[in-house]
């Protein structure tokens, strides 16, 4: 049994913990008896997507009826939204590497005194991609820093820390298999650059402040092609530093909506979007209905 | 009049907008039409807190009626809420520097392109004290980073550019005289402390993960309050810088939910909590008021 890892010696001490940003608490709430079968967590940025996908997972694990509503779990704040059905758990997590921390600190608090063992975090997102079809989605191989290091940079008491992005090698390979098997869209596995800001930090030409040109950013996008990079987004690289510390399998699984090789602005049309960002939640659904032996 | 300066030559070549996280774009909206009586720009964290505020503005300006439902403006995505009554817009921006810079870089050019002028933007926001009662709010002198420097690093193209997060000292004074005037709750101009984490960032022993112990926690936070700081939040930095850069006038009013010299969890009731969360908007509120000559 691979339980959760918890690397705070203080915990123990708590009589008490409570998860201010889910609403939660050990004193208030039975954590076991709520989420002690949980063997699947997946989380993502928006919680609209997030309940789409438990009504999703319920009717493929033949465990939801059509038009049955799935109550948040964290209706006591608008923080975060947090759904479940059988062994899967549906969080969101917001915009940005701070946002996602905050949620994962309580979440991996939440699985611990839970008691759960075994779990698998998947993170199902979007991203902007760099020389692929839009629509194509992508495992993450590493996930890289602004400069395409496997690096998280964590300050800690004013000092800062460099922490791992390692992710699970086989749980990718088991998911591009799965892609694979459904054949439905275009997958790659790949590096993915997590960055702290979507418009300069990710050499966007459309934001309020921009002070370099078209040439500048197309050179950046290129040099992080040639590092292997094939989409960016904003939360993969303390995702895979707080799971690989706390000794979860993690992966992270992005449909890419746009080609940034040839612009910076969102301008598919609502339904094309919707369908895009269907896809990880058809990959990872398919994922965990075969691990539960039900393919 | 003090229009918006927009740092971003690259913008006046585009035909359309895109607003991709408001679900709003130019060629699809009328944005002076919309927007172009905004004076006053207020935004926070929570979306519910957001609603709640532009009901509140809109009783004490006399511009609602009791029970009045607030459409909200970005009712086409989750990613963000967005309210306006008369001269008010009130906008959530989730936690963290990433996330409340994708919202400022979008509501910059939504008022640019709305051809605003002589705007005011105060973020009302929640936040942990040092060394102040619990209630306390604080009104930002400075921003300052996990090191104490007022600076902002913003990453662009992958080089670390230092940004200043001054804040309009005269605003901050004027928030001031309408506490005094309202004399409801305790309130100072300090310094913010500025994090990219909840737990680790701010010393906290209360997280999944935390290295250090109770002792080294308080030294920091003791050097923290030597140097001037008051309180403890996550966006205020990206926040005085964006606003420095495009010439719009910007306050940070924060209420403290507890005193990090005697704890980590926000243990207060949900109703204590209610009340806190209230206050900056009261004082905010009350500014509005006497700006418009409505005191």
């Amino acid at each position: 049994e691979n339980f959760i890892h918890l690397c705070n010696p203080h915990l123990e001490k708590m009589k008490e913990d409570i998860l201010y940003h889910f609403a939660l608490g050990t004193g208030t709430h039975d954590f076991p008896a709520l989420f002690g079968d949980v063997k699947f967590v997946c989380v993502g940025g928006s919680p609209s997507r997030m309940k789409a996908f438990i009504t999703y997972i319920a009717e493929e694990l033949g465990l939801g009826s059509p038009g049955c509503d799935y109550p948040n779990i964290c209706a006591g704040t608008d923080r975060y939204a947090m759904y479940k059905v059988g062994p899967v758990l549906s969080v969101s997590h917001g915009m940005g590497i701070p946002s996602i921390s905050i949620m994962l600190h309580e979440l991996i608090k939440l699985l611990y005194h839970a008691k759960c063992s075994n779990i698998t975090i998947i993170r199902i997102g979007t991203s902007g991609g760099i020389g692929l079809e839009p629509g194509s989605v992508v495992i993450t191989r590493q996930s890289v820093d602004a400069t395409f290091k496997p690096q998280f940079e964590q300050v800690i008491l004013g000092k800062t820390v460099i922490r791992s992005t390692n992710l699970d090698e086989q749980l990718a390979k088991e998911l591009m298999q799965c892609s694979k098997e459904i054949n439905q869209f275009n997958t790659v596995i790949g590096n993915t650059m997590c960055t702290l800001d979507f418009y300069e930090g990710q050499g966007r030409l459309d934001g309020a402040i921009c002070l370099y040109n078209e040439e500048e950013k197309l050179q950046y996008l290129k040099e992080a092609y040639d590092s292997g990079v094939r989409n960016i987004e904003m939360e993969s690289s303390v995702f895979a530093a707080m799971c690989n510390l706390s000794g979860v399998k993690a992966a992270v699984v992005c449909v890419t909506l746009l080609n940034r090789l040839e612009g910076d602005q969102i301008s598919s049309s609502h339904d094309v979007l919707v369908e895009y960002q269907q896809r990880p939640q058809k990959l990872v659904g398919y994922f965990i209905k075969k691990s539960l032996g039900k393919v």
